[in-house]
C-alpha cells in the first residue's frame, strides 16, 4: 500500500486537446487513474429546456471494459445505478459554476471515459471535465458566439477517507477498498463547497472525523485548482 | 410557506404493521409526506453473496403515480437515476447498522413506496424502513431463527437546507424548491454519521454553512430516533 | 375458508379523496383487498386521438410488492401480460359509460394501485376507479370546464366462480385458488353488461353453470352500485 | 359487407403439415383469414414446472407485418398487450383439454402466426392450434412415448357479435369494425364452455343479447369441431 | 447429402401476390427454403431522409419459430446480430438498383419472412424482395404516381461455398453446415456485382478458390434473373 | 483530400501494453484513426461451449462518443446493427487463425475501443486485436498454461475502394465518404483470405474492378503483417 503522506495528492498530469475532434478536451491522470474528458457543444436545447432560452450542461460517464483489473461488462441495455449517480454528480458540479443564461441556447455534453481505473475516477472526471468545458466555452468566446466566458469559477474534486483509523487524502483503489469512510468533495476555486458526499462503508463515523475529512479535501482541491489554472494558462501539462 | 420554527421537525406519525402480509412494516408520515415501508425476509441470498453465508439487506423505492401534485409516470422500462440513487442510499444506510453475519443466509428487501410526496421522501423512507426492518428481524428472534437481534442501533434520516439564506430543518416540498443548499443526513441512535450528502442547488456554500446544517440535522435525528424507540416499545404511533 | 353465504359480497368500504393531490380518488376495500384509485385529468390528448377532439380515458394498474403474501417483483423493464389485460379491462369498462365527446379534449388516467391483495383486485379496481373518475369529472363540472357530467351511468364489477361445485359470489384469494371456473363481470347501474370474462381453470363448464354465474354477478353489482351512489351522495364510506 | 347468413360460418379450409419441420402443424383459413399453426415438443419443462413432473402447453401468437391492410410493425422490443392476451387465451384453452399428467415432463409450444388477417385471428388460432397439438401428441403415441393420447377432447373457438342490432356468427374484419358487442367463445367437442369473453365496444348489452350470442357461438363451434374431426380422420382439408 | 451437380441451382418456384394486402409480394421457394416477401409503400420518409425528397427502401427479415428443424425463439426484446446483418444486406442490395430520386418522397419496406429454412434464406430473400419491389413500383407507375419505373435493373443473389474441397453453387443447410468457405454474392441482371461476402468458416482460402466461387455465383445469378424476368412477364411461377 | 499514392498505406504506429491491466493490449494508429485493443482471458467458457472443452475468442467494439467529428450517442439500450456486424467480423477473423482446442477451456474477449475515427476503424481493430491476442496467449505460454502458442498465423485487415473511378488502398474518412465501392479484406500472414466484404455504395462494380481491389488489399495486408512481426519481436512501435 501507498507510502504517500496522508495529506498529499497523487501525481497529476493533464494533456490538453486529447480528443482533437471535440470542442474542448483533456486527458487527466491522477496516479494510475486516467480519464479522457471531452466537451461537445450543440446549438440546441433539450425539449424541456427550450422555452427557457438558457443553456444546459450534462455529463456522461463510462469505463472501458479493460480499464479495470478484471474486465467490466459494457453498459449496453442497462446503465448501472453507480454510473447514473456519477453522471448526475458531474453534470450538477459543472452547472453550479456555469452561468447558463450567458451560455445561451446551447447544450454541452461532457463525456468522461475512464481508460484506466485506480480509484477516484469520479473526482478526476470532474476535475478534467472542468478543463474540457472551459476550453470549449473559450472557443465560443473567441468565435464571438458568447460575449463573456460563462464560467464563474473553476471546480475540482477529490476523495478523502478514513483508512486504518487515519484520515487520508486522494484514495487510490487499494486505499479505497480498505476505507471505513469514503467521502467525495467538490469545491470551487474560491474554496466554497458544491458537493459533500460522505458514506460509512463499515462503522458510522463521528462528527469530528467528518470535519477532519472536509478539511483535508478542501486542501487538496486548492492545489488541484492551482494546477488547472497553470494548464489553462499554458504553463504546465 | 411554512411558519414552523427553523429547527423543528414536521409532525411525525408512524403506524405499525400497515402492510400486514409483510414480515415487518409501517406507514410513516412526516407532515403530508406518507411512505409505506415493508420488509420482506427470504431464506436465500443473491448468487454473488451466497459463498459468504452472510445476510444481505437491500431496498427498492417507488412513488405512486399520483403521490405528486401532477401525475408522475410509472417507472416501467427505465428506472430513473434519482430512484436508483435513493434505493442505494436506503440499502446502504440500513446495512450499516445491521450485523449481516448475525443475520445469516437471509435476504431482506425493504420496499419504500411513497403514497404522498411533500418533500423528504427519501429520508422518511430510511426512518420508516428502519422500523420495518427492526420488526421483521424481531420476528426472526421470536421464532428462534437468529440468536440475537442483528441490528446494532437504530437509524434515522432528515433533510436540511438553506432557504432564503437561513438554515432550516426538515424541508417540505415548498421549502425544498426554493433551497439554495440541500443536504440529507443519515445517522445512528448514538449520534454517529452514516451519510452526509450536501448539494449546492444554486451558489456554492461555505464551510460554516455546511457545519451549521450538519448540526441541525443531528438534532432532528436525535428526536426521530426517540420517536422510533417509543413506537417500537408500543408507546406511541 | 370463508363461511360467508355464497351470494353475499365481502364487506365494502370506500374512503373518498384518499390521494388528495389527484383530481378524484378513493381507497376501496373489499374484505382484505385494498386498492387506491386516483384519477388524473390532463388538458391534452394522445397524438393518435388529437384530431378527433374527443376525450380519452385510460388506466394503469399496479401492485405494491408486498401487497401479496410473498413479495411480488416490481414490474420494471417488463410489464406482465396479466397487468396489461387488467389495465385494458379497466380502461374499456370506464370508457363505455363515459361520453367522450362531452369530455372534450382531455385525457383521464385512472391509476389503480393495490395496497393489499386478497382476490378480486381487478374488479375492486373498476368499482373504485368509477368513483375516482366520477369525482374528477364532477370537478370539471363545478369549474365550468364541461357543461354536464360526462358519465352516463355508474359501473361496477365483481368476480364469481364455481368452488367445490357451488357457484359463489365475490371470490377472495382462498376461494379463487380452488375455483374450477372463474368469471369477472362488469355492468352498469341499470343492469346492462359491459364485460363478461369466464374461464375454466380446470374442467370446462356447462351452459347452465355459465348462466347461474352471470345471475349471481348481476345481483352483486346491483348492490355495489347502490353503495357507490351512497358514497357519492356523502351518505356512507 | 357480407351477405352471408347471420348464423353461418365463413368457409373453412385446413391444410395438415403446413410446417413440415414441426411435430404437428396446419394452415387454417377462415374466409380470408389465414393462420399457420405449429406445435413444437420439447423433452423438458420450464423451471417453475419441473418439480411437478407434469407437462406444459403454451402458445405464442404473431402477425406477419403485411398480414394486414396497412403494414403492422414487428413486435421487437415490446410485445403488445393485445398479443399477450391472445397468447394467454390460446395456451389456457388448449391446456383445458389436455391431461398434463399424461403428457409427462414435456413442453409443447404452439406457434400461431397470422399470414393474412381478416378478423377472427385469435379464434382461428385456437381451432388450428388444436389440430397442430393433436397431431404432435399423436406422434408421441405412435413412438410409444406416452401411453394414450393426452387430449381429452377437441377444442374450437369462434367470434360472435352484434352488428346493426343483429347478432351474427363469425365476424370478419368489416363486421367486427362495426360491431356494438364482440364476443369470443371457446368450447369443447362435447359443447362445454372453456372461455366466454364478451365486450361492449359501444353501448352496454342486455342479458338477453348476451344469451343469444352464446347460443350462436356454440352452434358454430359444433360445426368447427366436426370439421376438425374430418381433417384428423383424413377425410377433408 | 445432395447429388445435385455442383454448378446447378436448386429448383426455384415463385408465386406472385402471395401476400394480397401488400402493394407487391411473392412467395419464393428454393428447394425446401421458402420465404414470403412483401413490399409496403408509404407516402412518407423517415425524418433523417425527409429534407432530401428522395425515396428510401429498407428491409426487415424474420424467421417463423418453426421454420427451422428445432424451434427458434422469436426475436422479441433483442434483435440478433445475424438478423440485423441480413436486413441491412437486403436493403442495400435493393437500393443499389433503385433510382431513389425517381421514387420520390416514398418509403418502401421489404418484409422477408422465412416460412421454411433449408439454407440460403438471405439470398432467396433478396431474389424474392426484388420481385415484390418491382411489382409494388409497377403499381405506382400504373397509378401515375411516378413517371417511369424507378428500378434500373433486377437483382438476384445466391450462396456458393467450398464443401469437401469442391466449389459448389447454392448451398442447402446440409452443404452449408459442412462448408469450409461460405460466400454470398449479389449481382444485377447485367452481371455486375453489388455485394461479395466471403468467409472462411475453417481454414483460410486461396485467391484462386475465391475467384472460382465468384464465377460460380455469377453463373447462378444469371439464371435466377432469367427466371425473375419470366415470372414478371407472366410466363412462369 | 489525400495525395497519398493509391497503393500506399497510411502511417501505422502500434504501442504495446497500452491497457496495462489487460493480459494483452496495444494502441494502434492508422493515420488519424486510433483504436485501443485489449485482450481479456478468462478460465471459463460460455455455457453453449462448455461441453466441447475448446476455447472461444469473441470481440466487442465501441466508439467513444467524441471519437467522431460530431458526437455519436453511446450505445446504451440498443446496440446498432453496424456495431454487431463489426464485432462478429473481428471475432470470426481472429478465431480463424487460432487453434481453439490448443487454447483449452478459456475465453478471450477482444475489446476494440475507437478513441479517434478517421476511416478504417474495423480493419485497424482486427490488425490491433491480433497483437493484443498474440500477447495475451504468449502470457499463457510463459506461465505454462498452454503447451504451445495457439495462434497458427497472424492476421491483418485493410479497406480498399474505388474513388473517382480509381482503386485505392486504405481509405480514410474523406476517401470512404466518396467511394463508389468499399471493400474490407482480412487475410493471414501467408496471404490466404479470411474475409472479403465488397459493397457497391452507388453503382454496381465489374468483375475486373473487384479483382483489382482484392489485389490491392492483399498487398497492403502483407505490409501490415510485416509490421506486426516487427512490433512483436520488439523492433518497432
Amino acid at each position: 500500500m501507498s507510502d504517500r503522506p496522508t495529506d498529499q495528492l497523487r501525481e497529476i498530469s493533464i494533456t490538453l486537446d486529447a480528443a482533437p475532434y471535440a470542442e474542448g478536451s483533456c486527458l487527466i491522470a491522477a496516479g494510475r487513474t486516467r480519464v479522457l474528458c471531452a466537451a461537445s457543444v450543440e446549438d440546441s436545447l433539450p425539449d424541456w429546456r427550450a422555452a427557457s432560452g438558457k443553456g444546459w450542461v450534462t455529463a456522461e460517464y463510462g469505463m472501458l471494459p479493460r480499464s479495470t483489473h478484471t474486465r467490466t461488462r459494457r453498459e449496453r441495455g442497462q446503465v448501472k445505478g453507480r454510473t447514473q449517480e456519477i453522471q448526475r454528480l458531474i453534470g450538477r458540479s459543472l452547472r453550479s459554476v456555469t452561468d447558463l443564461a450567458a451560455l445561451g441556447p446551447r447544450s454541452v455534453t461532457l463525456d468522461c471515459d475512464v481508460l484506466q481505473a485506480d480509484g477516484g475516477t469520479r473526482t478526476a472526471s470532474i476535475t478534467g471535465a472542468c478543463i474540457a468545458l472551459y476550453r470549449a466555452l473559450q472557443g465560443l468566446v473567441e468565435e464571438g458566439e458568447v460575449e463573456r466566458h460563462p464560467m464563474r469559477d473553476l471546480v475540482a474534486a477529490v476523495s478523502v477517507g478514513i483508512v486504518d483509523g487515519i484520515p487520508r487524502l486522494d484514495l487510490d483503489y487499494a486505499l479505497d477498498s480498505s476505507a471505513q469512510v469514503d467521502m467525495n468533495v467538490v469545491a470551487t476555486g474560491d474554496g466554497r463547497l458544491i458537493e459533500v458526499q460522505g458514506t460509512a462503508e463499515g462503522d458510522p463515523f463521528t462528527r469530528e472525523e467528518h470535519d477532519r475529512l472536509v478539511d483535508l479535501a478542501l486542501g487538496g482541491i486548492e492545489r488541484l485548482v492551482a494546477r488547472q489554472r497553470e494548464v489553462l494558462r499554458g504553463e504546465a501539462g
